[in-house]
């Protein structure tokens, strides 16, 4: 299986970087991410998003977003706020977030 | 094994997130990402680095630098520069790069 990063506009627009340990067992983490992830595309401003983990369940979602109301709307959004709520403290060992602003991008595809 | 985010000091500083799918096969590429994240530790201005894989080969790395002069140094860098070179042909099919300036940041630790 291969994945294309996502596509994005040319800059100025925002992403937001999730980096997780995830702890061991699933306890529901599988589904509220998938149910995130739909309901994030949903969001005025989302842009899209590329997301990986490895094996030892190490993983980062960086998600870009046209502008940083886009991104405080999702942050309060009440499904979002209740989700993270109830599964930080058992999904996840370490997590670290960065927001930036993108000045600049480029990809390439064979 | 379980791996903690890079720290990083108060905001603002860089991020360049490099989203990428690897081709089959190997073609030297894990040799060359070790010399290049050893390397990079020595780049004036580099802060640490998140990276992870999954098992279909579509990775993400962010490297975290304080400025963008740290950023263009390193992008120059002669060894940088021919290994992107030497590789990028046979590494990958896909890749995507954002650079951005971190307005925010958090972090937690069970």
């Amino acid at each position: 299986m291969s994945t294309r990063p996502a596509e994005t506009p040319e800059p100025p627009y925002y992403m937001v970087v999730f980096a997780s340990q995830r702890t061991e067992g699933d306890n529901g983490y599988p589904e509220a991410a998938a149910r995130m992830a739909e309901l994030v595309t949903q969001q005025p401003g989302f842009l899209g998003a590329d997301s990986t983990r490895d094996a030892n369940g190490f993983g980062i979602t960086v998600a870009y977003f046209s502008d940083e109301e886009s991104i405080k709307q999702w942050r309060v959004h009440p499904d979002h706020t209740e989700t993270r709520n109830e599964g930080r403290a058992s999904w996840y060992q370490h997590l670290a977030v960065h927001v930036g602003k993108v000045e600049r991008a480029y990809r390439w595809d064979r």
